[in-house]
């Protein structure tokens, strides 16, 4: 089992328990530290409260850094996740790279560009692990449309559409002391995107994962529906790939009724796939027959994803615990990269954000991605 | 039964024979006279094999409107269906309107704005009914939507997504003798759209009808995906609506797996409706409780445009013939306009396409409305 | 254009406008005569309001089958619709098959067996066309279905799931005049049969024409569930089919939340289909390799009966004018049975809510069908 | 940290796996000694992979009750899983139980109804807390549906429609080597339920569950399509509730293209409920407006059973998990019975399907339940 150490997720945090869920789940990981706060005494007894051992229920993460510094090589935590808010993970996370940690970060990895290309620097150096949870890449069915796209089995791609629409944000909820979506308005949190930066970045890296293809230019229009918000609360903005592929991508928290959708459709010359968050355990496959093919989690190569038989649901967290999988099996091989997003996935993502957001700032012009 | 006339629609034309079903469901209409070929011959033989009597299967449309005004005023056709080729429909519509005949002219009414104008003063000049089958607004469930927009059910609206994407132009059957395909690629009998002028502009007046508002300005990215084709065939557009509401339409004919998906969905301030042409008997709302709510056409409100009870399925004829009903409604009632879509209807369309492929042709920037 | 008279159908009746815009949509069919209502002076005045002429709007069937018989044979109606309660249908159908007219009969056909043998008999005798509208028949993924199981592309049958499900009779709503619901609970007007005779023979037609399965054997439990009626609403049966397959149908019309949920599944020894009546345009086939194909009415083989292409939603309506369409069919060509439901149709359905109702009466023992 | 044993689960074993799984999900179980195979080698070679110590990997269930009571209390495991074939679980269960270890076991629990009850007597005696797997009661809608039921917001219960069907084994796959399909055609393992007792015990329990009706007098027809099986794998079974409510219950593993669909339809006089397992994140309410409502997991009062807000899927192990965690407040409450099934539940369902299969070969006759 890996020693598993994480920074954030303590009381009332919503992240950081699925993080852990989805390192359970497969019995490759044991928590044993922890600097769950950045609060001190929160962060001690939200470890204690995990079943950590009082000496690693560190107060801070520099304290958690020096504590395992300070232990035998083979007694300290492998792998360090940190599911802190945006902000911080910069210093963090080049903290444990530079000490040799492998490291799993949450989404989106850091809050500027400058930091992020400091970061897949530092981790080039320190050749370490570094995995972003980007986890709905880690659905088998997602998994399987990448595949279908690199086999050719839609031909080469024309239009992309991807929306991640949610409605939980569609009042002012952070002005009544909802702490989530308090820091999500928070531009020193949580940097200058806001559902552009918080979801927005999940599309975009479901899209260049299941198509593999590359942003070119990009046109963005981001409102602020709710009042008092500064950040952006909703999102469209038009793609045009290299190669000459074009794309629609929707991104709102204020579109009641929605709860987590997040959709993907990709048209190639020679059939289309859809995907569906919210019923993650099928695969739209039309040809050009005009015949859609449902494609069923379980039933096919997509298998090693799979924890389960088809028709029974594999859901969130299962899809979360894949990349966990996938830092474990890096980590027991040694591998550079394994099936999990890296550094550079983290990177283009916060590329990605910036560039919507100048486009907008900028009346809604064309700019480069 | 309301005399009607039709020009074009003869052998092997789609729409036509669409409008002759909805105009014979309700038992309202009778086709006594028709010119529907530009062909002679075939407009005559096509008239006969309809059965119109041979005096009144005319060659041209120039003729019947001379033959029609020959007869006594209680002998002529009373209203006239246009489904010609878009360019045609502006000398067509002009002279029957000045002639005094009331017309249903099939969208896009004509293919440039002076000719919309042109054609709304001429209307208004007589006094006479002027419909455009922007059919998608004859479904029950879409009236039944716009109503409840209007009496306020989900809150002032912030975001429109609307898409009408279909896949049968995904390879260049136009090149290989398919009649309808051919003459969508050519702008001197189509006009300047595309797909954003075929299918783009239904997309468009839907949206204008469920929500009332107004488009402001938008930013267009046309694209011809097909080798050798001169119009588009596949349209994003950005959309900025007077008050704030913003706006994302998308519009493809080489989707495949998609048949005629035009599907709208509006967020509003208190809640959200949205909408699926190939499921077109069931409305979700949305509210801010989370739940969504299903609602059945025909167990509500919109009862005028139901013909069955709830469960028995209505579809693209029966919201054709809600049209229809409108405008016999407007005739036998004289009054100025009904439940039917009007000629400023048909002008905003117009002037719709126009502006989406001005935007695009300067790099996709922002321009007014 | 067929000549048509109806019988029934009258101010307020359901299913004779359904008739009536059946017979319209492809304007093979004109409605001249007709002996609308059981009372004379409705009779008239719904005729005058159809549109016939004062001595065509007859105030009796009788009337109407002795005025017409005193035509000249060239101007006599051709075909009789009749839409009256149950059990008027027998006396009406006989009288016109034995003076040679084509008829169209709703369902039930009869009321009894012994009818339904003399009805049979007497058809055989006239050659006349005598269609029963068991329009779900007519929906064209329907004859899909069947045509794909005779091809064998699902295999020897196992097993037919059926249900028609209805919520409309959840209270007892006869009981404050709603006219449709009050003669469904009388034997005199109805028949044995409640749901089972209403409905039920609708999924036993269903599941015959699909199949071409013939029952063997069932098992029935019928019940009231609303006090105070005397026929069931509601039935659950058991069924074994010659060769060795089973079924299940499950028919109700105290489902609150069904509309008219007429689901059909068949499972095969390498493939199986289900279509749901309220989606009716697709058609589920999956296959031994776990993915299920959704096949979209209009694109292949099934086009005889579609009027549109795939994504143009056909409707109740459509399917209905299918039956009206194969009845055209057959009489303009006097082939002795085209593709509508035969008089022998009619009769096994009437012999099966008769086996139905007497395996329930005795308990839920298994009789022969 | 409960310390958890477990029986069966070894290498290759598909449920014991989901035990495992389950039990880490939340953090609150820890394995700790395993007899995980009835081959003595194998027993020990998977504890060890799956991390237990060489001296609580043992080579039997026997052992493990002998190692395990020979420890001192505070060291012994607590609670027991029993994942092994069907008709071993009545000597294990015995035996732990009579030892005074709390004990969760797979469906269906025992064989036959006189293991049942010693086994109920047992537990009684014992004062132990002792769980039966039925892990689709886990699902948060499923036990939102049964409080809704409860809270009488469907009304009265009139019928209830319950399929569970698969079709993994439509063909004779455990001739070809398919362990999991062949000791289930197995009676000395399996005991005398193919389906039913595999599946349709679920769908019992589902039922019993949700609705809280007992089933009075049943009538089934099984049925063995594949050539050589001893076993059913079919199942129609019609039901006679206590109070008057019906029943119609379809189960098989024939039915190609069903992965794992378990589905349930509650239809009450003022109300129905309709879930389906493999969506089970909602849960569609209609009411007596015509309106369905669809509810979502994570939006009210069902919190307690959930791990993520709406939107995230949550799937089979969850729900499996709900049962495990069930059990955790139990042990560690020591309440007699808190939120899992239990020992009378587990009864129920052996009693159910030994009354299915008498009916069945006295040819499909109703009979007591």
């Amino acid at each position: 089992m890996l020693k598993l150490g994480m920074i954030g997720g303590g009381h009332g945090a919503f992240i950081g328990a699925v993080h852990r869920m989805a390192a359970a789940l497969d019995g490759r990981f044991v928590l044993v530290a922890g600097a769950l706060s950045s609060t001190p005494e929160a962060a001690v007894s939200s470890g204690i409260a995990l079943g950590l051992s009082r000496d690693r229920a560190y107060s801070s993460w520099r304290d958690m850094l020096a504590g395992e510094l300070a232990r035998p090589p083979s007694d300290r935590v492998q792998v360090v996740s940190i599911v802190t808010p945006n902000a911080t993970h910069f210093d963090i996370a080049l903290a444990f790279v530079q000490a040799g940690f492998d490291v799993i970060c949450d989404k989106p990895m850091v809050i500027a560009t400058v930091q992020a290309d400091a970061l897949v620097e530092a981790v080039a150096r320190a050749g370490i692990v570094f995995a972003v949870t980007y986890n709905y890449t880690g659905y088998p069915m997602v998994r399987h449309a990448a595949a279908m796209v690199r086999r050719g089995e839609i031909g080469r791609i024309r239009k992309v559409v991807v929306e991640y629409h949610q409605g939980w944000l569609a009042a002012a909820i952070e002005e009544t002391g909802h702490k989530q979506a308090a820091w999500r308005q928070n531009p020193a949190i949580n940097g200058i995107g806001g559902a552009i930066g918080d979801i927005g970045t999940h599309a975009e890296n479901l899209v260049s994962f299941v198509t593999g293809l590359e942003i070119e230019s990009l046109c963005a229009d981001l409102t602020s529906f709710v009042p008092g918000r500064t950040l952006d609360d909703d999102a469209a903005v038009l793609l045009r790939f290299q190669g000459g592929a074009r794309g629609v991508l929707s991104v709102s928290q204020v579109c009641i009724g929605e709860h987590n959708n997040l959709t993907l459709r990709v048209y190639g010359e020679t059939g289309s796939l859809a995907w569906r968050q919210e019923g993650p355990n099928a695969l739209a496959h039309a040809s050009a027959d005009g015949a859609t093919h449902t494609l069923a989690r379980g039933t096919g190569m997509e298998a090693a994803s799979s924890r389960l038989p088809p028709g029974h649901p594999e859901g969130f967290i299962e899809a979360f615990a894949n990349i966990y999988r996938g830092v474990a099996d890096a980590i027991e091989a040694r591998v550079p990269a394994g099936t999990y997003p890296t550094v550079h996935d983290g990177a283009r993502g916060v590329r990605f954000v910036e560039r919507v957001v100048e486009s907008s700032r900028r009346g809604g012009i064309w700019i480069s991605a």
